[in-house]
């Protein structure tokens, strides 16, 4: 079974958005093992969705999935762009008309009435033949099914599409593609281990010469391993790579580093705190983005400026003065200060140069010191990072995150 | 002068690596006027890499670019697929070559010299006739001149994709596809007006009517709005709007909130804190992405806990008894403490039930209270939000925002 995606939005066209949907659909589709063939990102206008889904189905794609454009205005064209690929008309469907008021209802009106009904009748329009998807906002999905290709159309605000999407897997024609895939592949993260003595490790391992399809994919700080299909094969390619890389395989199921640390902690019933310099409240952001982060994780504190590490954390100002805000022993500080302050078991601390400015000879742009204070101690690594800010700023992040994940030995 | 974006990458394709490459180059070219007809994303296979560049070549692109897939091993593959798109060989360019080895031996060794070598030699491989760019990284990219249109080859790793692609644009063949755009769009950001009150009132005005194109993008609490072209038509439109909606302009130069708020607390020579509860570091994190923050953001607490509200706060425990966590006295007191503590000018505070647990009928998934602490005293908005937990975190992080620039009259 392949697939193929068609993200409609000129915003994501003209980069001011990231497509955030077609992703989350294709991270679906890739966890039921259905091939994602292509992602076509077009604009608004009704030729070009309908070019892109047209392409899709004549491609041989069995299933496409339009995102965007169903909104109540004229320029939410992609429902009449998939009719006419499909060869079909638009009509105006009564169930999900009813779906529209009702749910326009619930929202506060700030349009006239006539406004509102102008614009529920527009939404109500599918592709004769196609089911309804209950909408999440305003905007009612839909399921069509031509005679050689499923089509998915879902709405455009990412967390209306990922409703959408889950009413559409439940729709039959739908659910049997899911069914259909292959399952999804081995996923390993790999932390410490760098993309070229990895594919060193791959060159020796063949692992192509055993039907094996193995996709790397270097993200900040770890990598991604991904092998297909699952089974035999796969099971001695990962113990292959446990032995060459000892230690680094820390997640075989797709948790994250954030997933194995809470884990860990909620298990071991102790408590972490943060104190970022340089991150600024990337990691306490990344640690409470998943719910029940309360469980373990009390909070932090942001000490940008030096006179915060000193109210808010206890450095010495002296300390500061003598080795530089950006200093193993003010990391050490950071952590012991933030840890006693918040009564937690376990600290992590970052301060750095995340440039592109600040950096000098002795202290460059990329140089950053990570303390991680648990119930043993504190232990202080220093890190030169390369990049541009925003890459410093995330692999000071994520190597923090997995220096308390080996401290925590999970 | 039309372009087409080729991303490649398997890591893409199946939704586990957001694109920024795409959106990166795409916001550049139409910030020049370049019109991006569309985005591929395809994998990391040849022929799904030549299929897309050449259907982009037929189709009468001036430019494509593609980024990706010139890492040194086997499996990548951009710089062959472009050859053969373009109907010309691939070749081992000696400048290339140098500027490879070059690279290559500022990293530390990690791989024995042979294998340095080998990947050297073909990162080294371009299609013939092309210009190779300097690599940021280890991969150089290229520059092909076809008959009909220019290929701009960039790597993955999104900061050398962008540096490399700033090389590309001084390449004379790309600068002037750039120089012939019709200059970008007026953009501006709306706060506080919701999608369908915007197209009413465009609906009056009847751009399209004047020959203006305009874009509208709803972003979690903004607009984001784009009018082509720039000129006497387009300012009259912003003028509309602007009486149509009073204030709601922040932004007509593309400057986000945290800019409009940057600036301001730098003519003010005034400072923030922050105290984050819900949002967990996310303001932190977006005030300090950009450099230069410390001159007007100093830190602040990220007050998950009760404990961490009280210990580093100063909220008073029987306020939390009495009044819960989330509510409008614990905001106030989390924005006094955080300002004075601190010593700074304004605090923002936010507590709030990001959900998908935690809610009651009292207290809802989706009550956020906001507290804006300045020298003239504390504003506290209680807000209801939809949507699952990342929607309301994200939304709460911007209002937050707003609320603070209009508070600094910003």
């Amino acid at each position: 079974m392949r697939a193929a995606l068609v993200v409609t939005g000129t915003e994501v066209l003209e980069g001011r958005v990231r497509d955030e949907n077609g992703a989350m659909v294709a991270a679906s589709l890739a966890g039921a093992g259905v091939e994602v063939h292509r992602i076509t990102v077009v604009g608004d206008g009704l030729d070009d969705i309908r070019q892109a889904v047209a392409a899709a189905v004549a491609d041989g794609m069995d299933l496409v999935v339009t995102t965007g454009g169903l909104g109540p205005t004229h320029d939410d064209r992609t429902m009449e762009a998939v009719a006419m690929a499909a060869g079909v008309p638009l009509h105006l469907d009564e169930d999900a008309l009813d779906m529209v008021r009702a749910a326009i209802a619930t929202v506060p009106a700030r349009a006239s009435d006539e406004v509102r009904e102008r614009g529920a009748q527009k939404q109500a329009m599918v592709p004769h033949g196609a089911v309804a998807l209950p909408p999440p906002g305003t905007a009612p999905g839909a399921v069509l099914v031509t005679g050689t290709a499923v089509i998915v159309v879902l709405p455009g605000p990412p967390w209306e599409c990922a409703a959408s999407w889950h009413s559409a897997s439940l729709v039959p024609e739908v659910a049997a593609i899911l069914d259909s895939g292959a399952g999804g592949p081995v996923e390993l993260r790999l932390a410490n281990v760098v993309e070229s003595e990895f594919m060193q490790a791959i060159d020796r391992a063949d692992p192509e010469g055993q039907g094996l399809v193995v996709g790397v994919c270097a993200r900040p700080g770890e990598l991604e391993v991904t092998v297909r299909p699952q089974g035999p094969g796969a099971d001695a390619f990962v113990a292959f790579l446990d032995g060459e890389f000892p230690g680094a395989i820390f997640s075989r199921d797709g948790a994250t580093v954030e997933d194995v640390i809470a884990a860990r902690l909620i298990a071991l019933r102790q408590a972490l705190a943060t104190a970022e310099s340089c991150t600024g409240g990337l990691i306490g952001a990344r640690l409470t983005s998943r719910p029940g982060a309360s469980a373990w994780y009390a909070g932090g504190v942001v000490s940008y400026a030096d006179s915060v590490k000193e109210q808010a954390l206890g450095v010495a100002p002296s300390m500061i003065t003598q080795h530089g805000a950006v200093s193993a022993e003010v990391a050490e500080a950071m952590a012991a200060g933030v840890q006693q302050r918040l009564g937690c078991d376990w600290a992590i601390a970052v301060t750095g140069v995340a440039g592109p400015d600040g950096g000098t000879p002795t202290k460059p742009v990329g140089l950053v010191f990570v303390a991680i204070a648990g119930p043993g101690g504190i232990d202080v690594r220093e890190l030169r990072l390369h990049g541009d800010r925003e890459r410093i700023r995330m692999r000071a992040a994520t190597i923090a995150l997995h220096l308390l994940r080996v401290a925590l030995n999970a």
